[in-house]
């Protein structure tokens, strides 16, 4: 069969596409499984290192969402699609138009062309925490109600409904993650206003000054990289039935604050790595941020055999083994 | 100003047209009122009746969407719009397309072009109740999750997210309204699942023999058209800042189960004119309506001003004397 995975050339999409690569096949909609036999791996850029060396893989530099890319990306053997491009939070804040082509129109011809196929493909879809905001109670539980503060947030609800509708027709067999703020985050930062959360444990590891723009008592809903994945595949492979009536679940993650985990990474990596970060407050990603959810109640996703990790030790411990050779600077 | 009604040949869309001339001023973006100098209603297809006799105001039929109709409806003077029009939840079923084009698509077109305007418009969006579905609790309240398990209820449920967003960023100032079942829509039966709930009640009292296609005990959550236009009004002249974080809000009503519309009905018109109710259950319309929520907590709308019928009896009431010029065929 053939996959597809689009945003490849991000943190998440690389390791996806390897762990895809690694797993050799996936399920179909009927519920049997299939060896992966081609990945066609697209981003608007190409990745920052190779992520090749596999005979299976492709990779196409490109808009996912012009009908040149989808006539590529989605054609009658594609079976399972793995959708996670997006212009980010902070970047679809500062461009309306930019995020509502991105986001939702390119998404919905992507849903169009999926609907289009002579089978019912597998759609795995990153969605994200920002669908929540506004009035909040104290823990999100599965039954509470989304009304996003971003346009990002928006959208990304939005397509979680369409997602639904698709499915509950048969028209494909769609499956939305919604992601906590995923740390830590490898490479530069980028808009996404969360950027902060990886950056202040990242950059300090490299030898790095790091400016933090939000206060210590900021919380966050956080989820490792390795655990994303492996949520993804579990996302892929759950039988149609167990996602009942909505197609969306928010993942599992830990609650923590800055300031926890600038102590977390005092004790792994010593003093003068935390030392490293300075404070500078931007209003705009506070208010962004400060509109997040914090505390949530996964029952649902728990239920689906979705995982956390176990502790924030053990996600800086990852960062420092799967992104850093196992060192950093002290 | 000119105000423009959409699917104005409805039945609610014809009384609020009547109210809103009658009213003579409607509330500006910055919280003024102005004259209604210009009233533009706009349907499919011409009222079954005239609407006219007013100098303000001008009917033209034809689809909203197109690029023509969104030239002459949306114009420099447009300062509100009353949006009405829309596939109803059986043809949405029926016709995903269609429902995706009118519903979807085309109010999507309309946010754009008031978006463009050189003022803040006000626009007040028709929503449902349909909007809820899936897995609820036993009494909805204001903070409860939308699950639509129909393409008409997510298809009102997308639009209300996009009118919250493009109302935070000031491209428009929305309100939309989850409507209850409006009871009794005079007339003839249309594609709304909901349809059997007027017929049951209109046709008898016309001397017509009605199949009821759902039993006794289906529950339904009631407004009559005169509460419901007092609402759309009503949600036209609220400020900005009283609706917070979400233009969305769940009106109130009344719920009450098919047994206890059909004993009011003979309450208020005698044996003769209830034992013109025949069943005859229909499978897709049960599983439509069963899927519906029946009791509401709308605290929210209660502290905003909404109000619902203070009885049944007070809605079959109205319809004789409001549709059946104070008379029905006993």
């Amino acid at each position: 069969m053939k996959v597809v995975v689009t945003g490849a050339a991000g943190f998440i999409g690389q390791r996806l596409v390897r762990s895809v690569l690694a797993k050799g096949e996936l399920t179909l909609a009927d519920g049997s499984t299939a060896e992966v036999t081609s990945l066609l791996a697209t981003d608007i850029v190409a990745p920052p290192e190779p992520i090749f060396g596999d005979q299976r893989l492709t990779f196409v530099a490109g808009d996912f969402g012009t009908n040149e890319m989808l006539d590529l990306l989605i054609t009658p053997d594609t079976q399972v699609v793995f959708h996670l491009a997006a212009i980010v939070s902070g970047g679809a804040e500062e461009d309306f138009d930019l995020g509502m082509r991105v986001n939702l129109y390119s998404t919905m011809a992507l849903l169009e062309r999926l609907r289009a196929l002579p089978h019912v493909p597998r759609l795995v879809f990153a969605s994200s925490v920002a669908v929540f905001g506004g009035t909040l109670p104290d823990v999100i539980e599965d039954g509470t109600a989304c009304t996003p503060q971003t346009s990002y947030g928006g959208q990304k609800l939005i397509t979680e409904h369409l997602l639904t509708d698709y499915s509950r027709r048969g028209f494909l067999d769609g499956r939305a993650l919604r992601l906590p703020t995923i740390v830590v985050r490898p490479g530069k930062p980028n808009k996404a206003a969360s950027s902060f959360a990886s950056a202040i444990i990242r950059d300090p590891l490299q030898g790095q000054m790091v400016t933090c723009p939000v206060s210590e008592d900021a919380g966050v809903w956080v989820l490792s990289p390795r655990k994303v994945v492996e949520n993804f595949l579990r996302a892929e492979e759950l039988p149609a039935a167990v996602w009942g009536t909505s197609r969306s679940v928010s993942l599992p993650g830990l609650t923590i604050t800055v300031k926890s985990m600038i102590d977390t990474l005092r004790e792994v990596a010593g003093d003068a790595v935390a030392e490293r970060i300075r404070w500078q407050p931007d209003a705009e990603i506070e208010r962004i941020v400060y509109g997040w959810p914090v505390k949530f109640a996964p029952n649902r996703a728990l239920e689906m055999g979705f995982a956390a990790d176990r502790s924030f030790r053990e996600i800086v411990e990852a960062f420092i083994n799967d992104d850093l050779n196992g060192t950093f600077v002290e």
